[in-house]
């Protein structure tokens, strides 16, 4: 429990209300009650503002005067309300140390400060740092190095030979370090080319529930300082992805490609392999990007749905596109 | 084993053929032999109908005569199946009891008709309802409640603050509560917006195998009663997704939308963030919906494949259809 | 490490250098050191190959002109590498035995060279074949079957009635085995059709991480000898995957679709359920196949992405691409 004279001072933000009101939670602003902080980021909503029952709302100087409550004056409402969150988190934290059901290896070494959860196994020659928690079933294999203060969740499985950063997350049943797709074909079948690079992952990374991100082929795959990562996404083998790219659920990436910092990934995109995208690009949900981008902006490729009729005659023409164009062409020689 | 005699009353079903005949399993129409059940819901396949080797096969009433076997007539010869198909099961049903190598906290409630697997992990607070079973290796996070008979298959990860109804089925490696994708830009990274809602899942629901269901960021993501998810489908923060609806595979939803009740989502579809989705919506395989749908129906945007010379050919006209559409209405200007 | 003379031998090459050369590694063309193995497969790298610093390169006969240090002369350098992989693999091979932290039932078979991991799980009547492994948290399933030489990485899932050939390689939290999405709906909600198929998985396959195959819902779902999946793939029940086919991750094979020998299956691709693909067709990334493919060949269907505003000029367009084609049809009988 915070006051809003605490939390005024420690977001720096200007109090217009009574700053022993205590705050111990977190709400929207339609349903916030009196002991919640709320945030109004959008103006679009000022109506939810005018009507709240927050404790107090974090808002910008314009939006000031439509408050019934107190109010919290910054920049950015949404960031201030970021910073706010951190306050109320609700996750527990684990104590230190090695919990009996753990295994670690006799030659792994583990910080006095970090917590080994249930079932954890922690393999040979692998390294854990300070204040890090490996949670429950999460597999840490040999000679990877768990920065200080990062958190695995359950049931993760880090593979041989990957590196994390300090402070990095990575949510439950993520698979970091499995072999990459490699594979030549030797005339009857596949031969596996063993993927003997490792992973290396940035500090201040975090990583969504059941991503998979594989080892590199020769060299490592690269995942750069505050890059997050969304649920369910592929990092195929030999990617690198640059600083504070932001990746949403289900993208994939495929072997070697490149994606510069800053870059915005949408949703179930997906991203050729070996080709390069610049700094500061952003790709829409469900497009396909297979080959270089050079220049930054946002691209997509997506078609949104239609009814089924109209839809599937659509699809239809489509399938002659290039035979309509030819007509359209002949057309327009006829009319010269 | 159950005669066909009691097949027929379990399932309200006519039996023509003799009450006595052993019934020891399932088969396809095509394959099943002289001591398993079978049905058939789709006339088109009438001539495997003339030449099975079930013992017994459900099927409407206009089919009966085309049955060289005893048939169990039925309304809905599928319906009667799927209802049949418990009888013969083959999943193993553990017996009720902590396995020792089980970890439960002290502080969490595990009733005396619950199952908890080997290396299963119920942290502090947790409730495991009368007849749930808790498989091995699965996680159920501190104070989250696992509804009566409910099953969790192994590896699954539960997060704190998660509730599930009962009945509810969670197949292995699921993800249930893990942070929403929340972040807000501060200027050089990424702030993290502590997700500090829950996940409340209804009763009957089944949830399919790596599926991932995200925690709200302030209140609850909710599905529904009822509601059955199939594998690999990403349901983010704060998604609400109405009783009896349907997801098939690879399905992707981002934050907020909200999905009605008896819908059903194709596989890899992908639905944007903060739209509605009203009840009875079809949304085909692999198509995106980006903005709400407030009418019932079939919506679709996939395109199907086609052989690569012509698919290459309408795709090069696709990315001109704009000035394509221009040339038309120029024509159609020069030809008033 | 091995010696160019001993690499030769094996690999079947020509040497051109000194036999004695210590190799205790791979390395890229661009960055091998002095005692790493390097490949040239593509003549367009051939600047790379006149610089670099490995100790020996596996290339054509046609490049060694150009080769600065000693040449492994081979006909597909490429494949070659992949063979010589093996020989440098950096992934621990742990020892024979079940850790004391195993729960193993009485009545599974586990050989004694077989390796069982920490916190493993081997379910009543299961069979674990000669030299396999099966590595810490991962699950074994009541009666499934793992072949000699398997390996089944950390947090695998296999259920009930899974049968796995043998040198098959799981990577982690696969889960092979849930059940299918079988429902009937029953007018009010989903009835489920308990799925009693197995899974039968052949030789020498490997699946990435995080891919989920479901059991069959009467037979089982089989995937041929040599086939090679890669992550997040979704496999629904009954689907048949021939021998040495290729998926790519984050494809979807929905129910009892059937896919021939030699295919090649790309990433994030749909396959439709109950069709066939015949042998040796390629399906590129993204692409939907919704009905058979009776012809070998390369199919596509996705839609490369565009700056936003002409993807969007273009979006709008094609949802009106029939009625454009009328008006195309109609300029065309006004011009005749």
């Amino acid at each position: 429990m915070l006051t809003l004279g605490e939390l005024a001072q420690k977001l720096d933000a200007t109090l217009v209300g009574d700053a022993s009101t205590p705050v111990d939670g977190l709400g929207t602003i339609q349903s916030a009650t009196g002991s919640q902080l709320t945030f109004l980021a959008n103006p679009r909503y000022r109506s939810f503002l005018e009507n709240t029952g927050a404790a107090a709302v974090l808002l910008p100087e314009s939006q000031q005067d439509y408050c019934p409550v107190a109010a919290l004056v910054v920049k950015d409402p949404y960031l201030a309300f970021a910073r706010a969150s951190a306050f109320f988190e609700v996750a527990p934290q684990p104590a230190a140390g090695i919990h009996p059901a753990a295994t670690v290896d006799p030659s792994a070494r583990v910080a006095d400060s970090a917590c080994i959860g249930p079932n954890a196994v922690v393999e040979a020659g692998a390294r854990v740092g300070e204040g890090a928690v490996v949670m429950a079933n999460t597999v840490v294999g040999a000679g990877s190095v768990i920065g200080d203060a990062c958190r695995l969740w359950p049931n993760v499985t880090i593979y041989h030979g990957v590196t994390l950063g300090p402070r990095t997350i990575i949510h439950a049943n993520c698979v970091i370090g499995a072999d990459g797709f490699g594979f030549a074909f030797n005339g009857a079948g596949w031969t596996k080319v063993h993927q003997v690079g490792g992973v290396r992952i940035g500090a201040d990374v975090e990583i969504g529930a059941s991503t998979t991100v594989d080892r590199g082929a020769i060299e490592d795959t690269v995942i750069g300082n505050g890059v997050i990562l969304d649920n369910q996404i592929q990092v195929a083998h030999n990617v690198v992805i640059g600083d504070h790219t932001a990746v949403a659920g289900k993208a994939g990436i495929a072997g070697s490609a490149k994606i510069g910092a800053y870059c915005l990934i949408g949703g179930a995109a997906g991203i050729a392999g070996h080709i390069e995208i610049c700094d500061k690009v952003q790709v829409l949900a469900m497009s396909l990007v297979s080959s270089s981008i050079n220049e930054p902006g946002t691209y997509g490729s997506a078609l949104p749905v239609d009814k089924q009729s109209r839809y599937r005659r659509n699809v239809a023409r489509f399938r002659n596109l290039d035979d309509l164009a030819r007509r359209v062409s002949k057309l327009e020689r006829s009319s010269d």
